[in-house]
């Protein structure tokens, strides 16, 4: 059984396995050493995603839970109250306090678990409102339905509760906006990421857990290098799995 | 518990999550309905594959089997004897018999497993001539390691033993080939993938799935999509999971 890393979000998560996306990286980085599982919820927020929790990780001691878990949403919870997306509006204060439940809940499943939050990234008003349009045509509502400020109110507040808590977080609003041309350069429709905005998630997610505990480069391969084996004495190489 | 897709074989299949890969893709056409799991070991052939088998796939009446395992392996074991790479060769018969084992294992873990053979893809000579110049410069031998007709015997004799024990298989020397410029279109090195070779495999697992039972159009999302929760009373949309 190899150490699992779950990757638990909406749909910035559930779409991190198309091409070039930051799950699929991740996968990839740690093949042959960790599995890694996409349980993103597209339009998911917190309040949503608070029934999932003890059917995704159960507090069951016959399963091995994961070793690590991203914990990725804020996007739907700041939409704005009152405009289109208004269904996913989860208020700031409760937003904290769900996401403080389920980092309660991954360490009540194991107190080792390495947990990293992740914020929202920033939003790009023109680019939803573009999006909208082609969406909706003239239909689309003339006000935003999230805006980058309220995206970097909720960012802040996950990257607080991160430090209160004591785990790892990564602040994307702000790291995405330190590169000038972000809007285009990171997000496809002004909110989900593009392949450099996915590539950027996937850095900082190796980045963080490396400098944790969870460095790819220091964790063995599940079984041996083709290089190890011997033509001649194949056997010698795969001893080892009967010890 | 989601429904387990493995996909064992050899490098291409390790690194089937690179960008573009056959893999991730299969994995992200699944979201929310399977897990896929990475069960890719490069440089192996079957005769080593065999060590791995009670290790990957065990026995074992407590774990869930996976519903679905692509078996992806030859292109190592067609290495010729006496050339570079001949310690990755295995012998015509004896490919077919070490297929045959882990057929018959798969189907002892889970009778109901699909099980989908894929043979080895078709090998661009001079690409193959081109890399080794690249890798060793002058020391390159002069002789291929691996020739295109040699993976054809080994790709047939693949589809006639999927063909005597009735599993499913993809025949993907023929498939390739019959596209002009299949060298370098579907070739990196003239033997691993491009993203076009992937998409290439992924297309034909998904058919040979589809076809089978698996399509992924016809499976249940885990959780309910985000529209069929009510932002007055989310809890309706999730009460079936109690039962």
């Amino acid at each position: 059984m190899r150490p699992q890393i779950v990757l638990f979000g909406d749909s910035i998560t559930e779409q991190s396995f198309r091409s070039g996306g930051w799950g699929a990286s991740l996968a990839d980085t740690y093949s042959r050493k960790a599995d890694v599982f996409n349980r993103g919820y597209g339009g998911y927020n917190t309040r949503w995603a608070l029934f999932l929790l003890h059917h995704l990780f159960p507090l069951d001691l016959r399963k091995a839970p994961p070793v690590a878990a991203t914990v990725f949403f804020g996007a739907n919870d700041a939409a704005l109250f009152g405009r289109t997306s208004e269904k996913q509006h989860v208020p700031l204060d409760e937003y904290k306090e769900n996401l403080r439940k389920i980092v309660k809940h991954l360490k009540e499943s194991s107190p080792a678990m390495l947990v990293v939050l992740i914020t929202p990234p920033p939003v790009d008003e023109p680019g939803r409102k573009a999006y909208a349009k082609s969406v909706y045509g003239e239909k689309a509502m003339e006000f935003p339905e999230r805006t980058n400020d309220m995206a970097g109110v909720y960012a802040w507040q996950c990257v607080d509760l991160a430090k209160e808590l004591g785990v790892w977080s990564i602040n994307l609003w702000s790291k995405m906006q330190e590169t000038d041309g972000w809007q285009q350069k990171y997000l496809s429709d002004g909110l989900h990421l593009t392949p450099e905005g996915n590539a950027v998630v996937f850095e900082e997610v190796v980045n963080v857990f490396s400098e944790a505990w969870l460095s790819p480069a220091e964790m063995p391969l599940d079984f041996p290098h083709h290089s190890e084996i011997e033509g001649e004495d194949p056997e010698k190489a795969f001893q080892y799995l009967c010890l």
